[in-house]
């Protein structure tokens, strides 16, 4: 059961709710928007008298396994990021290097990412490696450049947290933690995220449906942020030419089943750096808030993912391109 | 090996060639193209005399797969059926029934099909169904009413073709043949539609890999056929939540690696009718030739596929939005 | 429903409910067991008048997409192909080269094959090839030589038929017809095989749900062939590291569901000489009747799918271990 | 690069390695055997003076992704838990509830369990629950009813251990940590069991190819623990029909490619109780050393998982047929 709650809810409305939530044996997840606006999820039914408190504005009886995330909360939610907003109006491109390699390149690349369409930084500090012999990253080092970059060029970071006890870190340099396919379903850092309230990009693990990936979403947002951007990867699909297989069904389902903002990675989503630029645009198209690029001014030198990171000239065409085709599409709408 | 030959070849060079290839245990392939320029697969190498006769243009020692399905014999190749040319310039929309009802209500639905976009008239006379109890179409009634209504419409008909027995039945009343996902590796039937001068349209198996489904392609071409357009109809993937899943990848990714037309089919490649707008956006986007869609003007009374059937509206809007999509894309090209 | 009809069941009934099917819309589908007993598969509820006439055993009112596959017409069918029977007691051990190659080397295969524990012969004649340039096989020469190899050992020959006009021929030479996974959907082929009374080894399309593949086999049974054996031969996964995913799941599955016969095809299922072994145990042990093998004297010189052939040696070894571990596992049953 | 270095090597041997390593920018990554071996993997070639130190045995310079993991460095491990020996002769079977409930009934079901066959007891105290809302098991207590479990029965204890922080609480109750499905990812994880000395059971990732699961295990041995056990249970495929595909070609795929040994989990490999038998006697006749299965005495009053845990009848007859089905197998040999 969804309730939603004024933003001047008395005290006694909350606690009530929530003694009502114990005595089903549930608890009363709150969750307050920007606006002020307060929803809170039970697993089960509250007795109708809690519904009739001072304060209480609304609920819903329907049960799903996502609660927060689902349409019965909002239509849109939209996720701001320094001064980037993300699921209202034009779409949104970051981009930058897989990994971060030195201060000097990253914000040398955060410079020309900017000029080439770019409104937010990219760029790995801790990286997840299939192999214990690669480099695991810069770290603390990573996030030190990235946080440079930052302050030289206004654009705000987003970089991958792998561990619970690496969020207040990350937390402490970037505007926004990514959450990477790996750990899509790693709980316990889903949870700290949630505690946090820096805005979180959640990759879609890649042999996620979409309904654990709104789960996914619902741990973070059940446990107090309300911040959450979904973002789509890529998938595991049987032909061995794809090294993963970008499904780009997924930005208009779930654009049906939640209010949450979508952004596509075209860069893991193909593997391949050929395909990024057509499915940058085949992403706009279907609908998603925005992309995220691996870029490099010369991808084929890039420490790591070189055959999936696309020249800076690339993003620049695909910037305009994304540009004319979000107006476009602005000016006929879709019945369906 | 691929041979070209000039359009006045003599006649004398085409048996040599033929001869040489049969001494390497192999046959010569001819294809010849609308302009006369013929090219010749050999599955092995010539002998160095061969390729000095009379006639003799080009040729290339470089081994695939699919040869005269590749890169190595031209750019770009363009498909007419009737005056509609697919793979050129603006991007195709076919419309229509799943099925073929009867003679009044699929005159109806071509001549509104038409009036919303449409310029090539789809629909099922012989119907590959999962169960024997089900339906299996008009058969050759379905065929006289797709042929009335291209008669009062002018509206090319494309319709599928199940078994080599029915190869020219079909083409009697078809412009272009569809060959289903179910039998693109049904060879017979390859071989036969190759042996027809129809244009071919060859639907991707939902399980096939790219490079199964351009050998599929070369069985056509390698029998005789030089009119085939590929169609991405959406692949089998984990999440229950989607009937298929489109496989938008396939379309940059076939176009890198064949010069044969391809478009898109949203319909059957989602299953759900409000995927089919945004995906048939983002196929025109990733750089698809034309979309074929499921129509009706009342989706939810169709006699089969009703759930990702679209309204005459629904079809309008996105003719208006694929004309508008691509003006504006062929205005800025993409470096990769 | 399904309606069972006794053997001495009057004609006058059998019409009465011909008459009854179509006055719902819909064709009564009748199938004659070995013993005489006929059921009678209709897409819909008769009249219950229909079900008191003199000579109708039982009915079913429980529709199922597949009715005459499945457990409401028996618990458990049998097949005999020659002097074997597929389904009862012993596991059944097809084997033989992927390609018939000449008649004396298919004969000494044959041979050796028995001598090895096989108790009938498998080999292609026609052959599906990906690509239009790979030997398509002997033919009708195959077809020969299979029945020369018959008649030197008494092993009964399974080999693929690939088209509805070569159904005649095939079953003319062979004891069993194969439909091969790419052809599962094949419905033409899959009538015309129905209309025949040779026994079918219908194999599993490589991504064909259960459910298909058993509506696939309800086609073969619908049109009056009562003698199916399943074949499962591996589906497509994610994987790059095996060529087919052998999915023994199917095996229990298939047993709940139908009353069909099901072997196992480890080398296509595979790909892989070195796992053929183990998963042929592994399939005896999840239940499988019998296994078909692509055997070879010296598999390395074998003219097609020589990675996934194994020797006579190893069948030698598989025969035994199968037959020891058929009989102790028949010793304890196991309870769900 | 591997390099064997004898029990009773000189210090200075060891550290002229390191030395040697970081000369060419890699790691010496030393992991020592039971039986005193220590193998060193080093990303790269050590000059060949440092081969030659006192105490080195043997070195390879054949590069894997896997080096500790495979075959290189020995034919087959064998992991100790309590008295219980996984990797050699008998098949090792573990049993118990999927999540543990409280004392009393975790006591019982352990005495149960080992009634029936079981050598090791199974149970779930943190647990992964794709929906927030879900009960996420009972923590430290879990683990105290485990310990208690294993005090009365002496059955040593697995429980799957969630975040890198967890590892110590858990080694100090249970006798091997299981790394879930979800977490087979978790590098930060996978490192802290590495520095562990207590047996690791890693579950493959429901889409993790094999090599992805053989490079997580070399994180665990590159951190040091050599005592690691592979779980195989059940893969993501196309088919609604199944939660799960229980994998079992990667049982002998494993096999040729590491030492160490494979068990098999048909629990959650199928999702489905009737499947959890006929599976299991599959996974052992495929060579798997074991079998991990979920166990209550009343199935569908099970706090989770139901649907796919087996009764103790079942369980007994498990254990009956698969010591049958092993002694039978070893008395034949399979040869490729």
């Amino acid at each position: 059961m969804i309730v939603t709650l004024a933003p001047d809810v008395p005290d006694s409305t909350r606690s009530s709710i929530a003694d009502a939530a114990a005595l089903i044996g549930s608890s009363a997840r709150e969750l307050t928007w920007e606006d002020g606006i307060r929803v809170v999820a039970i697993d089960g039914d509250l007795h109708a008298d809690a519904l009739r408190l001072p304060g209480v504005v609304a609920s819903h009886d329907k049960h799903k396994n996502y609660m927060l995330a689902s349409k019965l909360v909002r239509e849109r939610s939209t996720v701001r990021v320094g001064e980037v907003e993300i699921g209202s109006g034009h779409p949104v491109i970051m981009a930058g290097p897989c990994v971060v390699e030195d201060r000097e390149s990253t914000v040398a690349i955060a410079r020309e990412a900017q000029a080439n369409g770019a409104v937010m930084l990219r760029g790995g500090a801790y990286k997840p490696r299939t192999s214990p012999y690669a480099s695991q990253g810069l770290g603390e080092a990573g996030l030190e450049h990235l946080a440079a970059a930052r302050d030289e060029t206004g654009l705000p970071v987003v970089t991958e947290v792998m561990e619970p006890d690496q969020v207040d870190l990350v937390a402490h340099y970037a505007d926004m933690l990514q959450v990477g396919a790996r750990n899509m379903q790693n709980y316990p850092l889903l949870r700290r995220v949630g505690q946090s309230r820096r805005p979180v990009l959640l990759k879609r693990g890649f042999s996620a449906t979409i309904e654990e990936w709104l789960m996914a979403a619902e741990y973070i947002l059940a446990h107090g942020n309300p911040n959450v951007v979904l973002c789509e990867r890529g998938i595991r699909a049987f032909d061995p030419a794809f090294r993963f297989t970008l499904d780009l069904n997924a930005v208009p389902m779930v654009k049906e089943l939640t209010h949450l903002p979508v952004i596509v990675d075209p860069s893991h989503g193909t593997g391949k750096r050929s395909l990024v630029a057509p499915m940058s645009l085949a992403a706009i198209a279907a609908g998603a808030n925005g992309l995220i690029l691996e870029v490099h001014p010369n991808p084929d030198s890039a420490r790591c993912d070189g055959s999936q990171t696309i020249t800076l000239d690339t993003l620049r065409t695909i910037s305009a391109q994304v540009r004319a085709l979000h107006s476009v599409l602005n000016g006929v709408s879709v019945v369906a």
